[in-house]
Parts: structure tokens; C-alpha cells; sequence
């Protein structure tokens, strides 16, 4: 018996037991994405389905809910007690949705993407329509369920950002979105920065070759990890010591799989890095995938976009992936990778625009769950709403509305999680640059220690032994704002395209 | 409602839910063999026994116990009714072990095969004896729990051979050894085969190339399946359309990837070809490991170690391998891959010594159990039976007692399956030839639809309709007997190497 007393040990084992089967999911649907034949898919969504039953079963068992409410909370200490915070929160959530409901999310989340990947590349959002209705009646069906104060959409949002409410988010985001416009309007106005590839192809082996070096050098530890191919990059958390990412690779475009790759890496060191004496307990997540964002944006655009990075790897991936990149100097590249321009896709977009991109998904979605939207709707939303945004037409589905697979897969309320990362992002980053007075110098020498070294103390070990709110307080002494993201941007493309100005 | 009953819907329902239990712990054990990175093995070992602890549960519900008590079975067809005997049985075999005892298999399991990569490379018996002794006290209390007649072999026996006895297959095996000692010592007497490597390499590209060819012409749907490369060539299904086999590629040697990869097809066809109306039941099973090695062995040896499928073969070899393999002949390469010579490893054994090896295993692991024998003796005892039954002398316990990592993983009982595979294999092919009197011709020219479509009716399609014993008299018209694999050595051998004689 532990000194924490026999319901403790008890409690805690479920919550072990809770974690694998939320690592068994990620395996398979990790294998899913990238190693599964063709025809396995049907059963994968079953197999899928039964994980998340039985995960569900034991979130939801009396037993348990016992175990939560008899825990002497005197005997805990501080990261116990936050153990037991979340448990509860996990389980008077679960008890509210029914067993058949979570099955048929799974089902439905399966057998939406495998439309979507079929729709995508036909550009047909009919192929995708009648599952995405039934997927945003399931999840309307779960947020009432799971309760919220007359936003439906808080209570999805609050299962990736705990506490974050729409009606405090939306004004943010919006004067968020004023700012950005202003820099855009600067950057349209001034002459557009050039682009370095010639059309010349870049062999995958290369680029492999290429990234798996980087991923190496950034701190990823690739005996606790690995790197695979897929079609959209992720990453995902199979055990502490078993952490994959992923990218796609491109032969057109080599930044395509250097800057995914630095993005989930941000993501999986993360995840390699919080504390061993907690592995499969509660607090071995972060407390909300905005603060996870923050360190994929970080290492990807604050470092992997920085003119710093480019002096030590331009003559590397000259070297390794040739092409376009031989004889590209660190200002070629740092100019190449910091082109700003309003377009279609989110994923290739630039860190002036991307959150614009966020905020047409998070406006559109809030509607749907107000049913102020239908999903028949959609696409037409979608096209007037990046008019409107970023200025810009789109010709077809394919590279509209059926972009991202998220909500093909269930995942609402996800979305706003990019936009809160690039602005936690920048709110460390200001931080650090106090606390690491060298870093410019470092990054421009390839040595990542000293950054992931105050990531891992400040961000990685604590898990979720606080909150969004505490853990980025503690870190950076400031609540969510987002005017170091907005500074940031200015010191960086101010000069860069000769744009002068600042936030309002 | 079905015409069998709301009670049947319910079982059936349960017995899928149960199928995708196996499912789920055959991907993890598959991402452990081909993925996952080093560092993840304590976790996975962890998943591993949640699953099974999870699935033991579901197993051993007395509501499924009441359920399968209650079934009207008047209402069941054969197949249902096949389905119902062999979900009470596995019932009735579960209710008997209790869940601590599952988990500290799984996990031990788990932990053994890690300690077996380390031991055999290093050729330390000691670094595997504490987990061995450990899974060997663990098999001798679930061999106890589940129930036998004294001889406490069989329990273990019974579950990848049910109905199999010790003292019935006992025996049987000793009349094999002492004809197929009589074949040995003839073929020792007489000239050696030549082999045909000359000590160049045979880069793995082309080696992938080759096996990839060879698996699609023989049948295997690579569009429900794939292949991987792990340590130790295995087959493994996660479902009907996702079946996964792997190999090892051997750059001085390349018919060691050749051999494993039709081996495995042989098994994973096997997994393809079960009626998919009963997928995810326990009719797609088959009815013993023996029946299942049964494919296998004939595909690797009858078919892949004869003359014809090197009339095929030989320069599509030569071509996409190179090396040794340049302007070798049919002729060449059937009598290299059916040079006979008693040797120390099981995996490179040829066809007249293999069982002989099995024996072993059956011997020592029978007395294991029987503890005539402890886990501390098994390396002197091994070397002694491989001295008396194949005249060799073991140099190191690396090349001995630590080349197969089954009794690492719990696996007591299941070498014997693979003597009893041989035999079958041999039944099945004495019928083929009947059946199928172009089949030489038809393998020569790389034709193989008409040999996998009757394996599909007689033996794939019915997956566990029948059991072993009746499926094999169905197909072959014969009770278990070693007379048509002795008769089919001597018929091939014989001319081989210019001997003459018969089974006694």
C-alpha cells in the first residue's frame, strides 16, 4: 500500500488502465494511417469502435465513480490531487454519454474519413455529405448531453481547451483578426519576397534523409519514437517511450516535409518529455491541445522559419536534398519560407494568414452547433467566409471546405486550439528570449539543448499538473493575449518586406 | 431479429466483440515485431496484458455463460451450431483461470521475448532462465487450473491442437523418427547435393522484389494484407481483409527470405480465405494450428522445394536477385534447396530432419511439465536429445536451447503443430494429385489458381466447421498418419540423391 492509502492504489490503477486504452486507440489508428492494406478498413473502424466501448465502460463504472468520491484528498499530494481533478472531470463527463453513442462517434468517425479520402480528391462533397450529417447531429446530440450554458459549442471546445468558452474566445480572435489584417494590407502593398524552387524535383530519399537529421538534431529521440510516411502528417503518443510522427513528402516541394516534420516534433517532444514517475497517469498529457500547439508552432515557424535555423541548415539540405536547395543561401531560404500570401489551404499557409484560416473553420462550426448552419449549407459558407476573410475565391470543394479531414473524423471545437497555440507560442518565445539571452546564437550553431531544455522545465515535465491558464502563467508571467504573437509578427515581416507599423 | 433467435443475436454479438479482442492484441503484437521503436517494450508489454485481461473478462461474463446455456439449439444450422461448441468450450476454459493469472502471462510473455533478443545474440542462457523459470511455473498452474487426466501436457496441448493427446501423438512421432532415421542414414551414406551460393551478396532490394512477386503470384491479396521485415518470419491476422506476413532478408543467403515468405503466404492465404459471411466469428479460425501449419508447409515445401516451381522460378530468380543466382537452372536450384544435412537449427532444417527437431521440443517441453525436468537443465538436456536424434553437437546455447522464442512467450504445446502440419500437408497433396492431375504442369508454369482454389473449398473456406481430424478425412479421405509424408520423401529423395528403399 502506498502512502497515499489503499483507495488511492486502487483509484490509480484504474487510471493506468484508462491510459492504455487510450494508447491501444492511438496504435490503431496510427496503423490506420500509415501501414494498414487497403481493405482492412471496415474492420479497423469496428475494432476501433469496440476500444473506445470498453475505454468508455470503465470511464463510466460505478465503481469507479465511488473510488472518486471516497478518495481522502487530505492524505494527497499536489500532483495527486490534480490526478484526481481530472479523473473526476473524465468521469462525471463520460457517465453523461450513453455506450451507444460513443460507438456510434467511432463508427461514424471511421467511416467518415474513409469518405473524406475518397471525396477530397474527387472534389465532391456529396460523397462526404451524409456522414458529416450524421456526424454533426451525433455531436450536437453529445454536447447536449454533456451540458453546457446555452452554447452547445463550449462543450466541445472544452474537451480540447478545459474552461475556454466561445463568448471569451470570439472577441479575441476577432481583434486578433483586425491586427493581422493591417499587416496583410501593409505586406499586399509592399513588393512580394522570391521564391527559390526552380521546378527542378527533390527525390524523396533526400528529403527522408533530410528530416530524419533534423528530427535527430531538434532533440526527438528517435529510440523512444519514429518517423513514417502518410498522407496528412500527425502525431501520435503510443506509450511515453513510443511516440511517432509522421510526414508527407513532396518532390516539389522540399519545404513541404522539412516544416511538417519540425511540427510534429515539437508535438512529440512534448510528449517524450513529460515526467516518468507519472507515465500513464492523467498527468502525462498536456492540459489542453492549445498548449500542445504552442510547441509544434514554436519549434515550427518561431525556430523552423527563422533566419537563425536557415544559416545552419540551408548548406545541409543543399547538400542532402539538392534540387532547387544547392547553393541556396540562409537568405534565400529565410526569405523563400516567409512568403506571405492569402490562399486556399491552411496547411501551407503563412503565419500572417493561418489564423484567418482558423477563424473561418471556428465561425463556421460554432453556426453548425447553433444550427444556424446546415451541413447542405456548408461549402457555400465556407467559399463566402475566405471571400470575405482572405480575399480570396475558391474553385472547387476539393480545395474548400473538404481541406482538413477533422470534422469528418468528429473533431469540433478543435479548430480554435491552432490559433490559441501561435499566440501561447509567442508568449514563450518572448520569455525565452530573456531567460535565454543566447539563443539566436545557438539555433545559428544547430544547438537545440539549451531551448528544449527550458521547454522540458517550464512546458514538458509539469504535464498537466496545472491548467492552460497556470501552466502558461508560471512560464511566462502573462495571461492569453495575443500582442507578443502580433509583436512578434511585426519584428519579423516588418523588415523583411520594408512594412513598417505596429499593432493598434 | 434473426431466424436463430434474439438469444443467438445476442451470443453473436459477443462472440464478434471477442474476435476483435484477438484482433487488437494480434496488431500490438504485430507493431511490437516490425515497429515499434526500442524504448516502447515496457508499455506494449502492458497494453498486451490489458487487452487480455480485458478480453479474459469478457470471456469468462457469466452472463455469456448463461447466454450459451440458454441458446434453444434446435433453431441453429451446422455452422451456428459449430459456433456454439466452440464458444462454450473456450467459455468453460476460461471460467477456470482467474484474471491475475492472464495478466501475469501476458506479461511475462512480454517480458521473456524481450529477455530472449538479449539472451540469444549474446548466447546467455542465464539472462532468459529467471523469466523461463518463471513462464514455466505459470504454464504448469494453467495447465493445472484448466484440467487434465494426469498428464498435464495435454491442457496446454488441447489448445492449439484440441483433442490432441500426449500419449495418442507420442507414439506416432517415434515411428516417424525411426523412418525417417532409416531415409537419413540412406542419404548420409550416399554423395552430397551440390549447393549453388558462391559467397557473393544478394543486395535486399532485390530480394524485396522477388518475395513481393512470388506472394501475388501465388495468391496472396496484397490488397487485404502486406508484408513487413521482422527478426523472425511471422504471419499474423488483424482481420479477414488485413493480413500481415513478414520475412527476414539474409544478404549471403537469399532463398532464406524465398522460403519464409511462401511459408508465411501459406498461412496468411489460409487467413483470406475463410468465409467472409462468418468473419469476425469463431468459424474463421482454423480448427488447430496443426490444420494451419498444414498450408504452410505444403506451400514452402511440396510446392516451393519442387522441380516445376524452379522451371518457373529459376531465371525470374536469377533475374531480380542476381548473384549466385545468374544463369542457375531448374535443376541447380531444386537439388540446393533439397540438400539434406542434420543440423542446429530448426528454421534452416530441410524436410527429412525438421520433425526430428520438433521431437525435441516435444520431449523436453513434456518434461518440463512433467517436472522430470527444471528450467535450469534445459540447456544440457537440449544439447543431449539434439546429440541422440540428429547426431550433433551444440556449440554455444544460442545455436541450442535459445534458438526459438516460443517457450519465451508461453508458447508449451505448440511445437508439436508443426510435426502434425507436415503430416497433414502430406495427406492433402497425395489427394491434390488425384484431384488435380495437371498440377505439376500447372506450378511449372506459374500457375497456381487451380491448387489455392481447391485448398479454398476443402480446406480455407470451411474455417472452423469441422475440426481438425474431420476436416483433414473430408479433404483427404485419411485418419492422421505419418505413411504419405514418409512415402512423399522417399518419392522425392530418393532419386535425389540415388537411394532406394521404403518406409519399414
Amino acid at each position: 500500500m502506498s502512502e497515499f492509502g489503499p483507495e488511492w492504489d486502487a483509484l490509480e490503477l484504474r487510471l493506468r488502465e484508462l491510459a492504455e486504452f487510450r494508447r491501444i486507440a492511438a496504435l490503431l489508428a496510427w496503423d490506420q494511417h500509415t501501414t494498414m492494406p487497403r481493405r482492412g478498413s471496415d474492420a479497423r473502424a469496428r475494432a476501433i469502435a469496440t476500444i473506445r466501448v470498453v475505454q468508455h465502460e470503465r470511464q463510466t463504472d460505478p465503481a469507479l465513480g465511488d473510488l472518486l468520491q471516497r478518495i481522502d484528498t487530505g492524505r494527497l499530494d499536489r500532483p495527486r490531487a490534480a490526478m484526481l481533478r481530472i479523473a473526476r472531470r473524465d468521469h462525471d463527463r463520460a457517465i453523461r454519454l450513453p455506450a451507444d453513442l460513443i460507438r456510434r462517434l467511432a463508427f461514424t468517425a471511421s467511416r467518415g474519413e474513409a469518405a473524406w479520402e475518397l471525396a477530397r480528391p474527387a472534389r465532391d462533397f456529396g460523397i462526404l455529405q451524409p456522414f458529416l450529417t450524421e456526424m454533426v447531429a451525433l455531436k450536437r446530440e453529445q454536447a447536449d448531453l454533456m451540458g453546457h450554458d446555452g452554447e452547445r459549442y463550449d462543450a466541445l471546445l472544452d474537451v480540447f481547451e478545459p474552461g475556454l468558452r466561445a463568448a471569451y474566445v470570439a472577441p479575441l480572435f476577432e481583434l486578433l483578426a483586425a491586427d493581422l489584417r493591417r499587416l496583410l494590407d501593409a505586406i499586399a502593398a509592399a513588393a512580394p519576397l522570391p521564391g527559390i524552387l526552380n521546378g527542378r524535383l527533390h527525390p524523396a530519399p533526400g528529403q527522408w534523409r533530410f528530416t530524419m537529421r533534423v528530427l535527430a538534431d531538434l532533440g526527438f529521440d528517435l529510440d523512444a519514437g519514429r518517423q513514417d510516411r502518410s498522407a496528412h502528417p500527425f502525431s501520435t503518443t503510443i506509450a511515453l517511450r513510443d511516440v511517432r510522427v509522421t510526414t508527407r513528402v513532396d518532390e516539389a516541394d522540399p519545404f513541404s516535409a522539412v516544416f511538417s516534420i519540425i511540427h510534429e516534433a515539437g508535438h512529440g517532444m512534448y510528449d517524450q518529455g513529460f515526467d516518468p514517475a507519472f507515465e500513464d497517469t492523467p498527468l502525462a498529457e498536456a492540459p489542453s491541445l492549445g498548449a500542445h500547439e504552442s510547441q509544434s508552432r514554436l519549434w515550427e515557424n518561431i525556430v523552423g522559419r527563422s533566419l537563425p535555423f536557415w544559416e545552419h541548415y540551408a548548406p545541409v539540405m543543399g547538400e542532402l536534398v539538392g534540387g532547387s536547395l544547392v547553393g541556396a543561401g540562409a537568405q534565400d531560404v529565410f526569405r523563400h519560407v516567409n512568403r506571405v500570401t492569402p490562399s486556399l489551404i491552411r496547411v501551407e499557409a503563412d503565419e500572417v494568414t493561418y489564423n484567418l484560416h482558423v477563424l473561418v473553420r471556428f465561425e463556421l462550426e460554432r453556426a453548425l452547433m447553433r444550427e444556424e448552419l446546415s451541413v447542405a449549407e456548408l461549402p457555400e459558407a465556407w467559399n463566402d467566409a475566405y471571400m470575405r476573410r482572405l480575399g480570396v475565391r475558391v474553385p472547387h470543394d476539393g480545395d474548400g471546405v473538404l481541406q482538413d479531414v477533422h470534422w469528418s473524423e468528429g473533431l469540433f471545437g478543435y479548430f480554435p486550439t491552432y490559433a490559441l497555440g501561435n499566440l501561447y507560442s509567442a508568449m514563450l518565445w518572448r520569455r525565452i528570449s530573456t531567460d535565454l539571452p543566447d539563443i539566436g546564437a545557438d539555433v545559428g550553431a544547430g544547438r537545440f539543448e539549451p531551448l528544449l531544455g527550458w521547454l522540458r522545465d517550464h512546458v514538458h515535465t509539469p504535464g498537466y499538473l496545472y491548467n492552460t491558464g497556470e501552466l502558461m502563467l508560471r512560464a511566462t508571467g502573462s495571461e492569453l493575449t495575443h500582442e507578443p504573437f502580433m509583436d512578434y509578427l511585426w519584428e519579423k515581416f516588418g523588415p523583411l518586406y520594408g512594412v513598417s507599423g505596429a499593432r493598434a
